[in-house]
């Protein structure tokens, strides 16, 4: 009985010395483990340096182009108004009014910075306009280590009446003046709110599906014409005329 | 009067004339505009190539370590089994039985082929067991010209009464054999459906996420375990025992 309750209490220890035993090479395996996952993020790293470096140098070839591109675009009437209006998502951001501002936009720029990984600017060149004072609007976006963003943008000076977005202040009681979905309502919001992604949304669709080929929404719109050629009520009324402002033009001749 | 309505009609011609010169300067800077997007478009094609070249180039210096860490995973009893029942995602794929045949997974290897961007493949070793024949089942997605995948499997030969998924015809009316959500029954299925993205998700996850980091995965179970440390038949028995191969086990040690 003695010696068989000492042999059961041995084979107890066994079972718990080779259980220990067990644990021990799993810890010993899992750090190992951990060891070769750190060396992997390492050349994961080094991968993307060598992927962004390949991006800088891109950014630096299209840069001309992409000026060239440009001067192109200024001498064809409502480019961008006309891309951004055709553009599924973007078209739905501009109200009648900005549309009207929109008129005044003569040249766009998306840049990244010269590191490509920090961030990017969005600036919007218009003609001297009847809406504001600024000519040059650009909105930065900043890639900070701690994995936020900041959010930088041209304050909108607008002339007498013709705005509210200048400041939660700027409210001036003129109805037609900007509504909460004004794309000038987007420009101008600078905050992080964690839980609202609406400004890196649109800020990505510019920069990643409207600035590489505008073109291919500006001829969207092109091809819309053809199909519903006759109703150009429904399209082009929204789209371009200015007639309770200054009175119609735009796809029709103005006189 | 009759110089009066030649002057009406020279003004006319000329209106048309406006319009049409309006219009073919449009169509001509459409037309360059085109040339700067083709343009663009080789530059990002050329750029798009640098990069393939670099993850080509660290897809050669991966693999060792990558070869080096299956040795380490081998020593880690169910392994992949636990950082597969670990995953948000993948968890859900495997079914009971799938769980006690993935006790047999003896390694895994994801491979993208040489160029990177023509495919990839998924192998799963099997030590020699109960369920089928093969000991390497390997899946392969191949990327063609005209934008779809070529998917293949290894044809799966299941032991007597051991599976339903080799071909439509094996059910064998073994209500405990695979049943539609089994992981088999994804990796055997090559069709390609074009509104069923299912494949290309889990394959999909299973490279870009699993795969760069299974210990994350292996570790989150560990994490679980802290949290509920007492009740350790629950996760530890399904973890490393064998205790019961072909009986039940899993997650409540059914009597």
């Amino acid at each position: 009985m003695g010696s068989d309750n000492k042999g059961k209490k041995q084979k107890v220890e066994e079972t718990n010395k080779s259980e220990d035993q067990v644990d021990a090479e799993l810890v010993l395996s899992i750090e190992k483990l951990q060891e070769i996952q750190d060396d992997l993020e390492k050349i994961n790293e080094e991968a993307s340096d060598k992927v962004l470096e390949i991006e800088q140098k891109y950014n630096e070839v299209r840069k001309p182009i992409y000026d060239k591109r440009n001067d192109v675009i200024k001498s064809i009437s409502d480019f961008w108004l006309t891309a951004f209006m055709s553009h599924p998502a973007l078209g739905e951001l501009l109200t009648e009014e900005d549309q009207k501002i929109f008129k005044h936009l003569n040249s766009m720029e998306v840049e990244d910075f010269k590191d490509v990984k920090s961030g990017y600017s969005i600036t919007f060149n218009f003609n001297p306009n009847p809406y504001f004072e600024e000519t040059k609007l650009t909105k930065t976006f900043t890639f900070l280590e701690e994995g936020t963003t900041n959010i930088t943008a041209t304050p909108i000076t607008w002339k007498e009446g013709m705005g509210i977005t200048n400041g939660e202040a700027g409210k001036k009681g003129n109805k037609r003046s900007h509504v909460d979905e004004s794309f000038f309502i987007w420009f101008s919001d600078t905050q992080e709110k964690e839980d609202d992604l609406l400004h890196d949304e649109v800020a990505e669709i510019i920069k990643e599906d409207l600035w590489p080929n505008p073109l291919t929404y500006f001829n969207n719109e092109a091809d819309d014409d053809v199909e519903g050629e006759e109703d150009d009520d429904e399209d082009k009324g929204s789209d371009g005329s200015d007639d309770d402002e200054e009175g119609d033009d735009d796809e029709d001749d103005e006189e």
